[in-house]
């Protein structure tokens, strides 16, 4: 952690992931003085950006951010980075790990952001089963800290920026450390205590999959609508608050006590209600977002693997009662076709299998499995 | 059964119930020379009725029916009636039979129309619990022959009447002899081989629940919105054509081949669609058919107890995995806080605990339980 206290500028961010998240803070970086890199797989992306020399940043924030590189080539992007920060829908974070396990060194962060739920439990898996024995310090944020939107490539908006953002390093031990390094660009960061907090603070688990599947005759009725203040209706909220339970349950049985979904709400966006449908109202940063017109997007088919899905396997090894999740993750795969029980988080695919709640809790702290 | 000869208006009819279908049903049957008594709990439409002496239809049929007595006590019109015709709310069954069986003589008909899932089952437990000793013939329909309201006490509207309507009788071999009873009134009705077979020929349980549960939002819109036209969209559709395989199977493991919900389109409505979100906009009788603006009304508080409950309880005593049916009647308890699943019909209810398939099939065939 001897970086910790080097210069801001010194620092070099290799930024995996060109899509909204990852352009708006490839371009933020840059604007802040650090060295970035970015990587995608769309060359259509990278070579707008190449070609550009880097990423033209509005919104809260603005200016032309210099890329140093930007390519479809992970290696040179991974190569004497400080942090690897990895902005990429959940569901290619294993496809992402397994990239990344022959080139990353000793000393190396690996920042997931954001991991969903169980993304450096999973990355980790990953790179233990590729044979990477490199000492690497794997951290993931609870959620984006933008809200922001890329129009096309080489563009990016910063709409918003959130005030506090939870990160947490696997093993715990090593989260101050990151959390000091990653203050260097981002001071809203502070540290969860394991990576646990930060998988189960997953928002988006609690507002994306219930509400999605729920306004399913909405989303195809070909109207326009918006996705929470229309479709958090009355009856969508009192069922998300009852899942959001469920939720807290869960980390309580790892010994986490987690803000509820209402209070989240008031603690990220000052959004206040005394229920759900009421408290998104109160959010003017929804005012604008639109709901879907087709089942197939993230809200389910990210959001259902790699939220409801590992939350609900970890209640299940905890002996916790997700009734309401485990009906939304059978609904979700009813509607969409796909199979979640199999591609999601598993305990296996979390290299959890076969462990107690006191071994994971042990595993979490110091990243050793026995 | 030496009513069967008799000349049509020698027969007296009880009808229990005095809604939308009781009223038009009552009206008719007095139209076409029927004596007919009147039973329902609501003083309001039992006054108005007995004050204007009978009920004003209109519609496809239209006339003033004489009613011979409306009343709100149960006695006097079960006295001396040759058909007791049960034309209420599925979950009020239960209460009914429970009134009726202090007054019930041998050789009665009771004619549960329709029965939804296990109508006569449990109107026989009911019967059988109570002590009635008497040797009636039970029948259910496996709908409303009607498409029918009834906008206030003493009129009613008739839209539609079904071209055929199957009838059960338990014991099966009582059948015969009641279809041709009912095809004095209406020469529609046709026998079913038993009560599995027009309880799960109850189409209420695919249509109502699970479009109503995914239209949520759309009912908390405050919109007004068609609910076959707007709701059954093209997932909806694909997901019910999904749950009424399963229906399906259900009936087959009783070794009944029953039509899919595609099929009995074409076959109530001549509405052809490859597929069902396509057929149920073939059918013009839906042109009307507004959606609701609330979670609760028949199409869940109704359809779920006496629908997909005791479906899915036969399902789980002959092994068929029925998991959308499960996950709707999970979806429902959870929007509406009813608990159906301790409500509904389950095989106590319907007379059907500690049975087996064979041992169902002969009690339905014979009426004996061993």
């Amino acid at each position: 952690m001897s970086e910790s206290t080097s210069a801001k500028s010194e620092l070099t961010w290799a930024v995996l992931g060109g899509g909204n998240g990852g352009q708006a803070l490839s371009g933020h970086l840059a604007l802040m003085g650090f060295a970035v890199r970015l990587y995608d797989i769309f060359p259509e992306t990278i070579d707008a950006i190449r070609s550009a020399g880097g990423i033209q940043v509005d919104g809260v924030v603005s200016g032309f951010g210099k890329i140093e590189t930007a390519t479809t080539d992970i290696r040179p992007v991974l190569e004497g980075a400080d942090i690897v920060m990895v902005v990429a829908p959940a569901i290619a974070h294993c496809d992402i790990a397994a990239k990344c396990a022959p080139h990353l060194v000793d000393g190396q962060i690996v920042f997931i952001h954001p991991g969903a739920t169980g993304g450096t439990l999973e990355f980790n898996r990953v790179l233990l089963e590729l044979g990477c024995g490199k000492s690497i310090n794997l951290a993931e944020s609870e959620s984006l800290l933008y809200s922001c939107r890329s129009q096309k490539p080489g563009y990016a908006t910063i709409f918003g920026i959130k005030n506090e953002l939870m990160v947490a390093a696997l093993p715990a031990t090593a989260t101050k450390g990151v959390v000091e390094l990653l203050n260097q660009a981002f001071p809203q960061i502070y540290a969860g205590s394991n990576v646990l907090e930060t998988s189960l603070s997953n928002a988006n688990a609690m507002m994306h999959p219930a509400p999605t599947l729920l306004n399913t005759s909405m989303i195809e009725s070909g109207k326009d609508w918006l996705y929470y203040w229309d479709g958090v209706t009355p009856s969508i909220g009192a069922f998300v608050e009852a899942l959001d339970e469920e939720r807290l349950a869960v980390a309580s049985a790892f010994g986490l006590k987690l803000p509820g979904i209402l209070e989240w709400y008031k603690i990220h966006y000052g959004a206040e209600g005394k229920t759900l449908s009421e408290a998104v109202k109160q959010n003017q940063a929804y005012a604008k977002v639109k709901g879907q017109d087709t089942l197939r997007t993230r809200y389910l088919l990210e959001d259902i693997p790699t939220g409801l899905v590992p939350m609900a396997r970890l209640a299940r090894l905890a002996g916790v009662d997700v009734d309401r999740m485990e009906t939304m993750i059978k609904l979700g795969e009813f509607l969409t076709g796909e199979d979640f029980t199999s591609s999601g988080r598993s305990l296996e695919k979390l290299g959890l299998a076969d462990m107690s709640v006191p071994e994971i809790l042990r595993y979490l702290q110091t990243g050793k499995r026995n």
